[in-house]
């Protein structure tokens, strides 16, 4: 196993209210340095939520993601809140952003998003024996709710407006934990 | 179908030499006005490349995450050079990176990583009937190239080091093509 770069120099490039840029000066293990530049992450950490009701089906949104300027169908998640634990935030937006709180929560594992420029960390949380709850989020609208059954997930895989890779990559890890336990 | 909100007014925030961040003003459908920031994302493209040898493995690399300050094991990816089509862009970073060319490349799909805040899209690629071929690449060190039987993906989606959404996700997209052509 290498031995990990040594980190020679931590400095801020930029701040804004959302992202910090910092820049990384790095010596490798073979003596090559390197700058790189990164996003530094709050310490809060995220969930993403696959939530699946008494039909099999799971409870997919629909929102506006900024950054491809398009209405997509994706998983619901968010930030965990200071002094909540994964399991509370998850079973907390999944009333905001889905209209369900949840008897059962579980942690399945953590993903990344792109490791190589940032350190952000999400919880896959599997939510299970829903029951219809509305809690107030910070939504700009009303998000779209589309129960999926689970039988048809390699058709949502195709679909273009299901595109990020971590809400693929938590249904797949769900279902084979489904078919483990079932 | 939601009407896409109205983009009132983009201006930059900061930016770096790898980022650049901008603020969006948004007014949704409903009348809500909304600030937004995101990471603006050069026109290039990226490709992830699941290349599967004449075993049945695919090839995974273990390589440092600044992001994480950790090294982790994912598969190869890179950007897209100007004037490269994906296809080409892949056959090239698999030399670079995993020091084999593919004879077959083909498109899997299209994956995004934070679509909220992030306009970054990645060309899954599939990249078969391999052969020994080592382009020099702009890796500070020399990348472990690790084949992992496909027959034991439950396995490696298990492990802690293995977390990139993307490639979790790109891994299953290629699982279900297999699936349905053999």
């Amino acid at each position: 196993m290498t031995a990990k770069p040594e980190i020679l120099k931590l400095s801020k490039v930029a701040n804004s209210r959302l992202f910090y840029i910092e820049a990384m000066e790095l010596r490798f293990s073979n003596g090559v340095e390197r700058q790189y530049e990164r996003l530094r992450t709050g310490r809060q950490g995220a969930v993403m939520i696959v939530a699946i009701n008494g039909r099999d089906e799971v409870l997919l949104i629909r929102e506006y993601a900024a950054g491809l300027e398009e209405y997509v169908l994706t998983l619901p998640k968010g930030l965990i809140d200071p002094g909540e634990d994964a399991a509370t935030a998850a079973n907390r937006e999944l009333q905001e952003e889905a209209g369900f709180g949840a008897r059962e929560v579980s942690h399945v594992r953590q993903l990344t998003a792109a490791p190589n420029y940032m350190g952000h960390r999400l919880e896959v949380m599997l939510a299970r024996d829903l029951y219809p709850s509305k809690l107030e989020g910070d939504e700009p609208e009303p998000l779209e709710v589309i129960p999926w059954p689970l039988s048809k997930l390699p058709e949502l895989f195709e679909r273009e407006e299901f595109s990020e890779g971590r809400a693929i990559a938590a249904l797949c890890l769900v279902q084979q934990r489904l078919a483990k336990t079932d």
